[in-house]
């Protein structure tokens, strides 16, 4: 499957399929392996692929956009209109009626007042599922290089966060480091600079301690505790496009019996959803989510199967490329996995009046087995260096 | 003008203001102060704001947003069917229908997949321009105080990058710093420290070396060079959700007549610049534009004005908020400044045969001048310490 073969295929019913987007937009960047930081037009038809954009990024496209032909906004538009909606709708208008277009097919996510636009001047637009979601899914050697490049950065992050915890003294349930307050801020800051490093960006980090952390999303701020677990969760962007996503949970200090036994059943969770996924391409989402959910139910543990609200509260994983949430879903009603998925598998039980655990891992599904990417250990006890 | 005024002028003919969007979506960050990874509905009745989002977020909302009440999307889906566009839609019609709405506005930029699911609904679907546009511009003192922590760390990310520049050695044309050759890529990664060090985030830095440079938007890479100028334009995005954007352009060792001309019109362009702005509020972005151009023109260097592909090749700025680059332009057609607007100004020369130079300053426009935000020097040779 090449990366087009979606949009070929909708060549069947369309003239054309028509998609305007920005360097956030990881269909189009997938489509041309080129980013920008402005609004860019994509449009394919029988003769191909064609890229409109300023001529402040004409000269870079030519030579880097993995598309048939690159054209100038100037040969639709006189003068700076950039950011005028009009203007843009005369473009495509423009570039729609050279090509004898009539039925469009856009993204779902496709501007309504473009469209109305286009419909007003006599044109059919329907919007379709992503033509390349099924190409992305399967990620080849090359992207999984990046992603590794990723996960690399994630792993030196996670170090550097387990460092600092392992080396905190406790001083009245406090946690310092060199003598200073070891706050959620520090430790962030240490972790974003070793990513730097290794051309890695974040959007966010997690390091979320004590109670905060029994909500999965809180990114966690404030001084740390001793004999509280403190989960870090990275899911940075490499510069080639792509991410990496990665959780441990640590306690420095004595944990509480519970937290350990939450830690433990996690640790067991996730052996049991690794154990479905050895078969490898063809097992669902749904049923590696389910092996997560028998053990924690096993235990006594609520899970999204009984819509609970403490315990297992969120899916067991997503897929992971240029975008750090994207299809598949491990979760209920999560359909079949397929060879060169790449996906988390993120066990973790959350409860108000102690915070939460999580441990994630990032591997890609092959035919007959998985590829566990993570080679981060897994322990409830920081070490000082790995 | 408060944030919601744009929203509440549109129930004049409109039932409802219905926004879907995510953490990256300004103007939802503006009516909600609020910021969520995943996508969030926001409508707006004569009953209030309404926010919906995933039992994920639905605490952290009910305690932060500035909305009047938050509501679980659990109480419209069963499961897990987050991501599920089917979903999205039935939980609009159930929250529209709830409220007996019929006629809805939505932005823009909203999915005509969504737009055209509710018509054949039955609901009327017109997109509106934003109606947070007026009251985003007129940036309040909070605002200008979050803006103002953005544009000191830019500062810091300058003097970093400058103070790499003044103690660099030259070798062959070369330069190194600490025995190693200096590239674009070691300024970066300091500058991204820099900025981390002061809560701020990069998505991308400009740090461009020689004729790359001609393209205003090259990010560079690789060596830099002796006697050529290095671009370096810095825009991070603080903690805050707020942006800053300054540039300044050194040449490490001797630069060439030309590039010294090219520097000193741009000073003369920008002074040109803040001359019309010092009449404040009510000038025109394209007064501004045009200033920077007469500088420019009398000089013989081309500019937008004539369409030229050399010489001053962009608009003179464009204004600075939760967005990098927002309304107002200062470009030609460029409508009033108003008080309150937070705007670059930017001129810049640019040649195939050289490279480039920018210098770029970020300012309040306020009822009479204008306050520059900017306190960094302006000169073409790097100085080791500010």
């Amino acid at each position: 499957m090449s990366r087009t073969t979606g949009v070929e295929a909708l060549l069947e019913e369309y003239d054309a399929y028509l998609h305007v987007g920005d360097g956030a937009d990881s269909d189009l960047y997938y489509l041309t392996e080129f980013s920008v930081p402005d609004s860019v037009v994509y449009l394919y038809t029988t003769e191909g692929s064609t890229l409109v954009l300023s001529s402040l990024e004409f000269e870079r496209a030519r030579k880097e956009a993995r598309v048939d032909r690159v054209r100038n906004t100037s040969e639709y538009l006189s003068g700076d209109r950039r950011g005028d909606p009009e203007a843009r709708l005369h473009l495509l208008n423009s570039l729609l009626g050279d090509r004898d277009v009539e039925a469009v097919a856009v993204p779902r996510g496709f501007s309504v007042w473009l469209a109305d636009g286009l419909r007003d001047k006599g044109y059919r637009v329907d919007s379709v599922d992503s033509p390349v979601e099924d190409a992305r899914r399967s990620k080849d050697d090359g992207e999984i290089a990046k992603i590794q490049k990723a996960q690399e950065a994630t792993e030196a992050g996670l170090e550097k966060a387990e460092g600092m915890l392992a080396a905190a003294e406790e001083r009245g349930g406090k946690l310092y480091l060199d003598d200073e307050v070891l706050t959620a801020e520090r430790v962030k800051t240490e972790i974003e600079v070793a990513l730097l490093h290794r051309r890695c960006h974040l959007e966010d980090v997690i390091v979320a301690c004590g109670e905060g952390g029994a909500d999965p999303h809180w990114r966690g701020e404030g001084p740390l505790k001793a004999g509280e677990p403190v989960i870090v969760d990275i899911f940075p962007r490499h510069d080639s496009g792509y991410h990496a996503d990665t959780t441990r949970t640590w306690v420095a200090g004595e944990p509480s019996g519970e937290v350990e036994e939450a830690f433990d059943v996690t640790v067991e969770a996730m052996e049991a959803a690794f154990e479905v996924l050895e078969e490898g391409a063809g097992v669902s989402g749904e049923e590696v989510h389910d092996a997560v959910c028998d053990v924690y139910e096993s235990y006594g543990h609520g899970t999204t199967r009984e819509d609970a609200t403490e315990g297992f509260v969120h899916s067991t994983g997503h897929g992971v490329g240029l975008d750090v949430h994207e299809p598949p879903r491990l979760s209920e009603g999560g359909g079949e996995l397929r060879s060169g998925d790449v996906v988390t598998v993120e066990p973790g039980l959350y409860y108000q009046s102690w915070g939460g655990v999580r441990v994630e891992d990032l591997l890609v599904v092959r035919e007959n087995d998985f590829e566990n990417l993570t080679e981060y250990p897994v322990a409830l006890r920081p070490v000082s260096s790995r």
